[in-house]
């Protein structure tokens, strides 16, 4: 649905919604038996919201897409993620907490490892540890760019993030890493007119790495890709006339919930923690996202027990959520993590819409095959969940009279 | 689905196509027990037709939008009503069987009271009663304006139409109506160049109605709002190469559907007059749209129990219709109006396709949940009803080859 729609419609109001996300929630059976893991778990609250809830799936991006946690999440925050994207930089600099201005040009590095006629012979360095990462990174820092201020961060291994900062800066320079071994790194170029003194300062960047890395080993050379700056967009205030405040113990899902004007709540490391910090907030916002982990964790290390058990743990946390009494609860995961895959996946995704007027359907436990029957449909558009929590909350207009 | 597509397929043919519109038939459970007003209501006949139809529930305008009247109509009848919208003087000429020309611009006007210092104390001027409105009206036809017909005709209470006639008048005429008290009126204002005849207009009716009213307490000014044309859309008899009657107790619903180049038939103030219309006038048509009010009006004072009521007087009907022998025959309702809300709401709405050749599903009764799982899925555009429609009555030739 187009945001400039549901801007005209969305009206301020004293209701409350909360959408819990139990990241990569979708499963397949596994090898013995032909339950998912979230057929499996034992959920008593959640089947109780399934059953006086309206279920269904939902499809992140669209049907086959397997989509990475950034477009998974503005889907639900109702932003259309084929439209809103994110370049990869930026992406990093949200994974580290790193906090982007909108002058900031942002780009994944690499150590890599060079011969001696520059070609690439490891585009990892061979996985240095975290440890020389730093090191390489402080011997970076000295680099000087004309007017322009740098930013060199340690993610992990052979991985770090460039951020320059500076007037007229434009995203829309080449990658410099050429994706194969025996081949020179690319010379990073601007895409259009107005990019072109960014890629000089890349350029000069690229210079004095190679030589401040030269009597490096195995790590003697960078790659960059994925230049972007952090987007403008409208922010959730602005579209839907609400204060809405993220809980998530990973950096990467508090950044991507304030690129649509989420206030990022600060908490601890683990799920209880998170829950402390929803019931002591709970009278300061009128949205509130909540991010559980470890769901897609287990799915990414194939562990379909584990995955069972953290989607139990989830579930004993579900009355604390009734005992602050929002007006509007959705459970659902962002996109599907089956641990017989061990990776994100393409298969919608099982959700719960709870609240006093969704209108139940026969659905009455929380399953993918459960869900299929139900009255949102076997794959309905995930960035339709938010417009739907909005009306649920009577926080939309009539349309036309 | 777009009409270009849809015109160049239709083709004409003898057969007969039935629209039965419950208004506002979809709803919730109210506050004693678990089912809906219609899935409470004793409904032998919708019941029979659900079990040898295909079912669903479909959105008239999208996910979580609530529509109004006319949206909701336009979406049954094929046109997407965020494409094809009406602006709220032209409903309001429509809702009083006003017939606009293309010529016209249409306002909605309210009686209102202005202080000494002309600032506005009461927008509704105290909701003055229909009589005086009429009286009021008197006064203002008197008002004369260069080469412009001038059309004042009362609503209801403080509500009027105002309509002025002329060539190359437009309706890009900002509102009069400040919205609050405590303020002036607003000037019309035009929005774009070929406006600004039309705002020189409005201003000296604005003039001359201060002037007239001036002596009038408390009603002693107007608001002028929702300045609109009455918009040239490709007709039904274009579009789907049908002759269209609709049949319908209220204006508003024969406006509508004469804005689509529907027929609106003389019928009488009841559902039994409407039947017997239908009736007299089958032979006459191809495809006919009957409304029925009053399952909305019963949700809209949040009456559970007249809702059911009246839901199962419509059923009654049913056996009328397929006397006729309809090819195809589709019942719902525009929107859903849950007594429980007492309002329009944004729920999708129960519909059943009714034909020789549509492949019914497992449906065999006619109500919200039943439908979640019919063939047409929980959540189908409204706007794809046509089509269908179309498609039923072998109206449709192949797309390619």
């Amino acid at each position: 649905m187009d945001l400039d729609f549901i801007k005209k419609l969305a009206k301020p109001s004293s209701t409350k919604m909360m959408l819990l996300v139990l990241d990569g929630v979708g499963g397949l059976p596994g090898n013995n038996g032909d339950r998912t893991e979230l057929e499996t778990a034992h959920t008593p609250n959640l089947d109780i919201l399934a059953e006086q809830g309206k279920c269904g799936l939902h499809k992140p991006v669209d049907v086959g897409i397997t989509p990475g946690s950034g477009p998974a999440h503005l889907s639900l925050f109702g932003y259309d993620p084929v439209k809103y994207q994110v370049g990869r930089g930026v992406l990093s600099a949200l994974g580290i907490d790193f906090d982007l201005t909108l002058k900031d040009v942002a780009a994944r590095g690499n150590f890599c490892t060079v011969d001696d006629k520059g070609k690439v012979t490891d585009r990892r360095a061979g996985r240095i540890s975290t440890e020389k990462n730093k090191e390489l990174c402080d011997i970076l820092r000295k680099i000087e760019l004309p007017n322009t201020k740098l930013f060199i961060e340690t993610v992990k291994e052979h991985r770090f993030l460039l951020v320059l900062r500076n007037e007229n800066l434009s995203g829309e320079i080449s990658d410099t890493d050429p994706q194969v071994v025996d081949k020179e790194p690319l010379e990073p170029e601007a895409k259009s007119a107005k990019a072109e003194k960014t890629a000089e300062l890349v350029f000069e960047f690229i210079r004095q790495a190679r030589e401040k890395l030269s009597d490096q080993n195995p790590a003697n050379m960078v790659l960059l890709r994925g230049f972007s700056k952090r987007p403008d967009w409208p922010s959730m205030k602005e579209i839907f006339k609400l204060n809405a405040a993220a809980i998530a113990t990973y950096p990467m899902y508090r950044g991507v919930a304030k690129l649509v004007g989420m206030e990022a709540l600060k908490t601890g490391k683990t799920v209880e923690e998170e829950f402390e910090t929803l019931e002591k907030k709970w009278k300061d916002y009128d949205y509130f996202y909540l991010h559980i982990k470890s769901t897609d964790s287990a799915g990414e290390d194939g562990d379909f027990q584990r995955k069972v058990r953290v989607i139990e743990e989830a579930d004993k946390q579900i009355p604390r959520i009734l005992d602050l009494v929002p007006d509007v609860l959705i459970v659902t995961g962002d996109h599907s993590t089956p641990s017989f895959i061990g990776s994100h996946s393409w298969h919608p995704v099982p959700v719960i819409v709870w609240s006093k007027f969704c209108l139940s359907d026969k659905v009455n436990s929380f399953g993918e095959r459960a869900c299929m029957t139900g009255g949102l449909g076997p794959q309905f558009p995930g960035v339709d969940l938010m417009p739907l929590v909005m009306a649920n909350a009577l926080r939309l207009e009539k349309f036309g009279a």
